[in-house]
């Protein structure tokens, strides 16, 4: 936080502490020394604020933020401080603690938990009850916040703003043409027939590789010839007024080849390329027609109902569905076939099955290895640094927390390839099905394979023989894996956070990079670049502390206050960074939230049931009593989608139906859809319109 | 059949024999004796001659018996006659059948059976392969019939005819109408704001049962009246020109009371009771306005695709369906709210799985006491029958089976009424749920209930401790079985389509009703209303045929003849009632097929999985190969729904699109939907139109 206040007053930084504010165009705000001015900004943001800086999936994230906030508040309040419990706990005598959680650190801590109350004790009723109360408030929760996260969509859909994507939708799977007629024709004809008033016009997709590779490489030589004539200019200092023509080498990798000067090389290409790149335009534009189109509409309320409705009668044919934003059309995917996608879908779920069930053995050898003494033992020559007393203890707390992290940090580019593999035809239900499978990765490796760890593998017969056992062993193995847990969430919110809101690494790299190989504007405003909150990881890394939060809050109550700074920093600091730094990629309307609820509401169930488990372990005889709660967990996620999730697939038409302020510009629309390797002003517009 | 062409040739039974004829104001035919004659009109009546007479839900029931046909014709030549088949089991010696299927009086024919070939013999791999074959060819055959039934549905959907429920959608769940405002203004208001273009106008649903009380009141006296009239007229004979005035008592049932001139008290009820249906009428429609409505369009594909839109984002309120015909509406049901229709069906669900279950005790008792001998011993009196040797046999063979059937038939009603419970808006859609009911009913109490019998309550433990020994338990118990169901199948087309072709029951109801109870031209128009095909029952029925054939195939071949014969005969018999005598009672446009579609897969992989059970028993090794054939069935039935169903819920719009004869008279629209009891002249016309 230091670090932040003082590096990000200076205005040197501004482009990397306020990005976000730079390009909308407003000031970077008071810079002060004040450590507290952030926070208090931060914490006098509204929600519209929010909204109109970073878009509604922000919003909806700070939402989901919130209810972990209370969440875990209501976990103390609910579990440990609740006057019930705590004179429970505290004054049982009845069991020594031998295995304590927290290493003989907290015992006074310990004493609440529930390991203090002895077996099949009748005080273990108020921990039946405080689950209830648990479940019960978070369903509250996230009934409330649905219903907000819905209300947000609603009104950033209904706004009489006029957004492109709304005027949209997407055809795929259009039957081969018949004969005698242009793909063109037959898109035109079927629609016009069905919506003879609403409709405006068509846009077939087309194969763009070649005419993107074209245009790359030209686009690569305009960049060069920029820098070079920057070059140029500034080599004509006063002792030189001629100045150094840049030169280059043409062979591989500009090490080999001729010299040839830079500028003269590069408009060469440049003439070259363009009369190129014109012809493939045509080309791609009249025979690489493909199977998939853009229809355009005129008014609101006929694209969202079209975007809905069955149009042919096999379902597999002539699927439509409402555009997503022009930016975040992924444009390979949008004419894979059905029957392609379908298979593509199944066969990745494969592949991530695979992946989730293999990632579980390196992660056990990890755990087993990098404790320090196993360390010494295969490495020798660290011992001498180990042996100071400070990195000792660093290390051998914080040491298989972070190779996990590393390890971890690998994945989620595997897991978003996989998801594009599958065909989705957007970037954020790309990162949607990416933050799904990392979700359930994260869940079912870290949580519950390093709690397992190495008691899973001598036991997996007996798992074999009584599948059931498992709620069981996992429920008494929690206990001995609290300190890992507690230290995970730890560094989580301590080195997390705190290399978030100072973005050393950013700067550094920023500053490297400015130093050594921007040449031009360009090249600055690329190198700071902030990118987006990147919910692909984001949301499952959260999602992975409410779980071990609720999990553990019986358990070791200890890791709750963790938990609750873990969630009120992240608040703060993303509030921060969400109003001054990160700019959107997309926007999606808040279709992340039903992801997001049903794994809270995955979570809860994984939370009832290991609580189901430990109170079988500690034999106590009502423990059956629970098992009502997963039930009531799945009925309740079953209305919530039912009663939801629709308007999270579609837009309502009562939404879509509110006036606009002003009748749409359909040529603009038309043309905010034009990939960019398409859109010159060279082809003429008619012609486009062709394809 | 002699009975049949002996009484349908007789004119005064027309009315029994040519219903579906006389209503459609078609002469009765040629009336010969000569017993082939409706054979040959059955057999060269095309599919669009059914549609034409019958509607497209009939021809969809004739797809389904082809298919039953073919399947069967299949089965004979797949398993039993194929050559490689006939030689492997003939010629395997192996065997000494000890408890052969068929009694002893089919040794011939068991030879051909899987049972005479030996425990672990090579030669079953000639039984995989054909049971492979079969299902091949059965995803093959429901492939093409969903395919036709679709283009059947499609092509009645798209005719030019003007059909009043394309023109309309029903609306549920409405909101409370914000203050000041009416139900009927905020209906109007919320689509005419959505489709200020083809909106027409809307009717909302209104609490018709005080209304419909008076009204049936109302007709009632009518109906007395103008039978009183009739039997007056007839009176005035010769002999007497004065006649005779009816009378009647006006106290309970007409048996006491004091005795009135029944013209006269008619007349003088029903001037008392118009004005008081008129001022009810008045109240029901401005004050008992329910949350349901009827929306009319202007367009069939507005009315299409406002029918399958997202129209509010609660998808419990405003949610909306294509209307169905008015005259299946069941308009008590309109108006049950989101929730409790979707506590309405779970409470159902659990309601017809326990009777399904229990249904099973009685069973097993009939089936366990309608042995003869137990019989004899129970009821002593009937020994002296029991001894001659005719009916003796007779007994033998068809008493289990007479009591299961009658005791079969009490169910469907039963069904009806809970389907009906369930919130189901229309009628047809009651049918398809009580024919599924039924169907998982029959199958499992009849099928799998038989075959296991007593053995499955001694083996009730091991089943418990290895559940998936049901299968091979199932498949065990299968042989001992063969003659029950043979018999079963037998009696239903020999004692069924007998009962069906010649119409004998309904006959002599009509000439009893006509001699002593019918007085008025309606009178007797009612007592020769045919009824509809009654899919709700006849499809079940059928599906069990079905399994029982597929399922004995291998073990019992003599079924598959029998098979053959009932879907043959029920084709032949169907089609002559079909044409001629059953009137459809409401017009679904096919939408039964998915759910035939579905149970003959279901029964597919019944058989799929006894042959399994069965392959187990003969101790094969490579039993497990089978294992692929019920995911494989799994994977083609996801496939059809994701392909086809869709069309079935809804309507596609290239379908809804395409152009009409004349534009619609929206007006006879709007006034088809009125129902009866609120459609006097009396009513003016703009008041109706308030709701």
């Amino acid at each position: 936080m230091l670090l932040f206040t003082w590096l990000s007053a200076k205005p040197e930084n501004d482009v990397v502490y306020y990005p976000n504010r730079i390009l909308k165009g407003l000031d970077t705000g008071l810079r002060t020394r004040n450590p507290v001015s952030w926070i208090k900004e931060a914490l006098s943001a509204t929600e519209d604020d929010i909204i109109s800086m970073s878009g509604v999936d922000t919003a909806v994230y700070f939402v989901y933020l919130t209810t972990g906030i209370i969440l875990t508040i209501l976990l103390v309040s609910g579990i440990v401080l609740l006057p019930m419990l705590l004179p429970v706990s505290v004054t049982d005598h009845s069991v020594r603690l031998t295995n304590t959680t927290s290493n003989g650190t907290f015992d006074q801590l310990d004493q609440l938990s529930m390991g203090h109350v002895g077996q099949s004790s009748p005080r273990l009723w108020a921990y039946v009850i405080g689950i209830y109360l648990v479940s019960i408030v978070t369903y509250y929760l996230l009934w409330k916040a649905y219903k907000h996260v819905s209300d947000l969509r609603a009104t950033a859909l209904m706004s009489p703003e006029i957004r492109v994507e709304q005027f949209t939708i997407l055809v795929r799977d259009i039957p081969n043409p018949p004969e005698g007629e242009t793909r063109k024709e037959q898109v035109d004809s079927y629609f016009r027939s069905i919506y003879p008033d609403t409709f405006f016009r068509s846009m077939v997709v087309t194969d763009t590789k070649e005419v993107n590779k074209i245009w790359e490489e030209l686009e690569g030589y305009r960049k060069k010839l920029t820098r070079a004539e920057c070059l140029y200019l500034r080599s004509k200092t006063v002792g030189n007024p001629e100045g150094v023509r840049p030169t280059n080498r043409i062979g591989f990798l500009g090490l080999c080849g001729k010299k040839v000067d830079t500028i003269e090389y590069c408009n060469e290409k440049i003439n070259e390329l363009i009369p190129k790149l014109e012809a493939e335009q045509k080309i791609t534009l009249r025979e690489k027609q493909l199977s998939s189109a853009l229809i355009f509409f005129s008014s609101r309320v006929a694209a969202a109902s079209a975007g809905q409705c069955l149009h042919a009668r096999m379902v597999d044919t002539w699927t439509v569905m409402e555009a997503p934003e022009p930016r975040q059309l992924i444009w390979s995917n949008l004419s894979l076939h059905f029957y392609e996608r379908q298979v593509r879908k199944y066969v990745v779920y494969i592949i991530v099955a695979l992946t989730i069930v293999f990632y579980m053995i390196p992660i056990g050898i990890i755990s087993a290895f990098t404790t320090l003494k196993n360390l010494m033992k295969l490495l020798p020559f660290i011992k001498p640094v180990v042996k100071i007393t400070v990195i000792r203890t660093v290390l051998e707390a914080y040491l298989p927390q972070i190779a996990l992290i590393i390890f971890l940090s690998l994945l989620p580019k595997l897991l978003m390839c996989l998801s594009k593999a599958e065909g989705i035809p957007s970037e954020s239900h790309a990162v949607r099905a990416t933050s799904g499978k990392y979700f359930y990765f994260t869940v079912l490796n870290v949580f519950i394979g390093v709690t397992l760890g190495a008691t899973l593998f001598s036991t997996i017969k007996e798992v074999e023989d009584h599948p059931n056992s498992i709620i069981s062993l996992l429920a008494a193995s929690l206990p001995a894996n609290a300190t890992f847990f507690l230290t995970y969430v730890a560094l989580k919110f301590f080195v997390g956070y705190g290399l978030e809101l100072s973005r050393i690494i950013p700067l550094i790299v920023y500053h490297l990079k400015k130093k050594y190989l921007c040449k031009t504007e360009a090249d600055l405003r690329e190198a700071w670049a902030p990118g987006d909150l990147g919910y692909a990881t984001r949301v499952p890394a959260d999602m992975l502390i409410v779980t071990i939060v609720l999990c553990y809050s019986v358990i070791a109550p200890l890791i709750i206050p963790f938990g609750i700074v873990y969630f009120a920093l992240g608040w703060l600091v993303l509030r921060n960074q969400a109003l001054k730094v990160y700019v959107p990629s997309y926007e999606s309307y808040g279709r992340m939230w039903p992801h997001i609820h049903t794994r809270i509401l995955a979570a809860l169930v994984l939370y009832q049931l290991t609580m189901l488990g430990y109170l079988g372990v500690k034999e106590f005889y009502y423990t059956p009593i629970l098992f009502l709660l997963p039930i009531a967990s799945l009925i309740f996620a079953f209305i919530c989608s039912k009663k939801f999730y629709r308007f999270f697939q579609h837009t309502a038409l009562e939404v879509a139906g509110r006036e606009l302020k002003e009748s749409p510009n359909m040529e603009r629309v038309f043309r905010s859809f034009v990939p960019l390797s398409l859109s010159t002003d060279k082809v003429d517009y008619d012609h486009l319109g062709d394809a």
